[in-house]
């Protein structure tokens, strides 16, 4: 089968790699049907991603038909058509007791290697082996199309996390710095949870105008004062909750003086370095930090906003390509081209 | 002025009454501009609301302007527009330093007495003392009309507890028994949790129509078999979270059949009597019950979002009548002639 | 191997038996080496407990040693002392994924059958199947002796859930009403929360005297008005939590009586039938009633108190016996003879 | 009366100073019994508290008796033994409404001024003038002595937060930097909420052998490595929550390696200068950072704790002075001389 395999010279190439096999009696072998290209994949591709080696076949935010199960698989067979978290976890750790299956040794969003594109085979290819089904996969309703449910896993659950730990309450006013496609499934998960108003920050206009679409209020943080928007907003008090998708430095620096005394920053955005923190200045001000990439064991609750409607992430799909396609879709997304948010792959 | 009042045999007048006057350095005296109908002043009435006594002034969800204020006012001036809840509150007692106030025993939902048109003079009039106003009112803000802020006293705040108290998490399933105007303050108040879906069940076909315009799945109690509608779109399992809103002793064990297993119901109805309590099967079940009528703490959060038209409640208020017409709004009100939902009067 | 087994005739009877044996990869045969009686067992000989046919063998408290391992099972080996939670689940349903493990149909406190002692053979014999022991199964310190071990999935993990469902924040007073083991669990239980103080209630001095041991005020239920002593040492406010570890419709009336406006009831007592619950009045004072019998992912928590010393539960055991001399242990247990709290039985 | 008074110099003195009036309505005056020598009285005395301008009289941890009381002022009555917290806050401005009072622009402990030794005459002095008392104080029950009730304010109030923040849960592993009185105060609290463990980590021997005292496991900043010995007890995992009351950019790098991932940081701490945060790392980590200084609206419940014995604060207090020795006083406080832990001046 065709895949895209990361080369020792920061490139992708798309090879002709052998279809995976059943390994462990947990296992199942998925057939994709849609993938995409996520931004950690370009992250992989400039050698910033520790741990993805060359050789590695990338991707993790993919949807596919069951179709083989292993002996010890119960609740799927073959063709039930499924939605695969971009990590595995064992369910049985204390971490995954503690329900932070992130947070799993055995896989997790950091964890020993069971990621799909680090350690285990990824998902821009036509088949791949995915362990520990019962435990990590969700059966993908019939009314819902590939193309929105391929996003639960990584888009919707990174964002919701961001929401979540936020800690938005009914009438809140939170602010996103970063409207890629996190920064918008943590707007589309803050609407969620019942605010008073969502602005949303970036320099694209293109993302601006889907954030506008969402509902959100857009802000560009080239043209407009941002922290002086949302003191505006918010008769000077700043916002009840921060949201940080963009892993800019000054993003960071800017939400912690957007924020209200007593309010929340949560930030997904992955940071190429470290930052300055004003504790001296902060623990005064009584503001809570969370950092953290996304609790995959919500796939079901997001799931289900998509199979009644309530949710409808198809704008998110700017591009859609062929496999073969892959390393045009590649420059596509990297470069912002053509006013692209995300592309998916079709195997 | 003139105002309804409570006469001995079961029925209201419109009389002239003395206007009120500052009584306490914290009152402050309000216009009113808009106030309603709520179903408790018809069980006041009936006499079945303990401690109101013929000769009160019946009344308390209004909005106004402030005509006067006492000399220990600060956060108020004659001429600002003011939300009032239907109790007080003191802000000092354990229940209110718990944010309980309606446990205040110096106000409260059911306390020593000072809930307008119970211990204190109603607002079917043109003019109330409001007591304790720094603590107690709520600034209307500009774009709000009267005819939407009239509702975050009562109807959206008692509703939105319902909600708060079911505890409802994104993607669940919440079921409203009774859409008169608390069932729909709880559905829109339901829908700032993300649930996956609202079912809402009534006997009134134009009440299920505003239940269905609110983007609730409307159920008639009478022509559907509600907890197997309820079973229908659950898979089975039941829904997360009921909320009773009829006062019904019938709707009251359907919730129960209708809640899942380690689900949760939340009370807000009047009942005329005690119920039966299956308690030997449902701590085998898990179920949660919450009864109560409102934390009117909430009122600023509830505001803010009609201030920003996340909420719109204007098709709630299906009728409006000049104080003078009040009894004949109550006939219209209590025998739910013309498709009415909310009556408001202008003194 | 020797057993207790329900007869048919209302009785429990020793008898030989053949030793279980894997049937699933996922289970392992534990050799046990403590396991108690608990109330519910009682239940069962009067036919009480629905389900649990003659033939069953009896018991779901126990700890032991693993003999035999699966073929899938990876957690555990050959010679490893563990903890048996008295139901299994299995850890990938709806209910485990919101860690609402107690309602897994697949197991659980009251689902389809895979329950020590019913369905299940039970822990009143020298050794049991347990299936999916990675998922259910908790390894015990080595500081820990079997005598406490095997209360963290009965008496502790139900009296904890009393706890942790009756909310319990810093400061709040406790009243539990029963001093059964359950109740005594409860107890050590609540203390974890930080209350200004607990009130116990039973009828039995011997069990008044252990909670007193415990740190909790002691009251008669005959000779002492409950009520009262609750307003006295309350301000006349009355408990922040109520507890119902009684099973005792009077019990459960005078909770309600003894329960703060706004406060919570928590009731893990078993019932033999339903009672009256004054609805009309509870509306308007706000009381929250949790129904349930134990969420069994928390051993884990439970048993690192027991590790560090922090919870002792030594002297819950009052007797021992072995196994052999079961029906001696169930006459003294089921009589309250000899201050008798827990009867632990040596297999 | 005499008084402490902040010089221009960088010295404190014992000054003859007017005894306050009545100024507002809300007012009562309190003639101090206890008061306290604070850290931050001595980070005041170097100018490294802003706000704080020669001529204050200095002090916020204070008890007394009501002396007089203004015409508003309901709750309470000369005689009455009262707790004043170290702010005063209005209760009805947005932040008060959210029980977040330490973010009161009227008061606040970083708001407007109105906090004792900071725009209100503070409390080392014979009397003290403290704004809107219905509000801020809190009675001292009739068992509670004076030398304890003293420390609810600030000491107990900001550990209380400390440990709230960091929202420990039943079995958790807790790590504490600092064993000064805030650290001692939040190693108090930490233990209402049923940890597994508390380690306490300090360069000074007597302050370590009190947090042994309270049950905690001494651990030298000196001698031992920190993160070894949380690992070492932890299995490796790192500590659920780490609270940081040293203030020292070095405890709070080990306290970001001592915590787990999915652990949190809770901040107490006053800092001179920002420190570095590895965010780049603790995104994968998933960690979560909170920062404050307590929340003043929890007196009751901490006071609770005391009138049952629950806790006990009076090891705390290792030195007694008369207030004409105050100057003395700061002199073994700030050199830690004497094993001095807090330091009571009696006026």
């Amino acid at each position: 089968m065709k895949a895209v395999v990361l080369q020792p010279d920061h490139r992708f190439a798309l090879e002709e790699v052998k279809e995976p096999k059943l390994a462990h009696p947990g296992d199942v072998i998925v057939q994709v049907t849609t993938t995409t290209i996520c931004g950690s994949d370009v992250h992989a591709k400039h050698g910033l991603l520790p741990g993805v080696v060359p050789g590695t076949i990338i991707g993790h935010e993919f949807v596919g038909v069951i179709a083989e199960t292993g002996t010890g698989v119960e609740r799927f067979k073959p063709g039930d058509r499924v939605a695969v978290p971009p990590a595995t976890w064992c369910g049985t750790c204390r971490a995954c007791r503690r329900q932070e299956v992130q947070h799993c040794p055995h896989g997790g969003v950091w964890g020993g290697g069971e990621i799909f594109g680090k350690g285990l085979a990824g998902a821009q290819a036509s088949y791949v082996r995915v362990p520990n089904a019962d435990v990590i996969l969700t059966a993908i309703p019939a009314g819902v199309a590939d193309e929105q449910a391929v996003f639960v896993g990584d888009v919707f659950s990174t964002g919701y996390h961001a929401a979540f730990e936020g800690r938005i309450e009914t009438g809140d006013t939170v602010v996103i710095f970063g409207c890629g496609p996190i920064g918008l499934g943590a707007l589309v998960a803050a609407l969620q949870f019942g605010p008073r108003q969502v602005l949303a920050v970036d320099m694209l206009d293109n993302r601006l105008a889907l954030a506008g679409h969402y509902g959100a209020m857009a802000i560009h943080a080239g043209r407009d004062r941002v922290v002086e928007q949302v003191q505006a907003v918010t008769d000077g008090q700043g916002a009840d909750v921060v949201i940080e998708a963009a892993g800019s430095p000054d993003a960071f620096a800017q939400a912690l003086k957007a924020v209200r005394r007593g309010g929340r920053v949560s930030v997904v955005g992955l940071f190429p370095n470290e930052v300055a923190l004003p504790i001296h200045e902060l623990v005064y001000y009584g503001v809570q930090i969370s950092m953290g990439l996304g609790n995959l064991s919500r796939v079901d609750r997001l799931m289900s906003l998509l199979e009644t409607g309530k949710v409808d992430l198809t704008p998110l799909a700017t591009h859609t390509f062929a496999l073969e396609e892959a390393l045009e879709a590649y420059d596509l997304f990297e470069n912002h081209k053509d006013r692209c948010v995300k592309v998916l792959l079709r195997p």
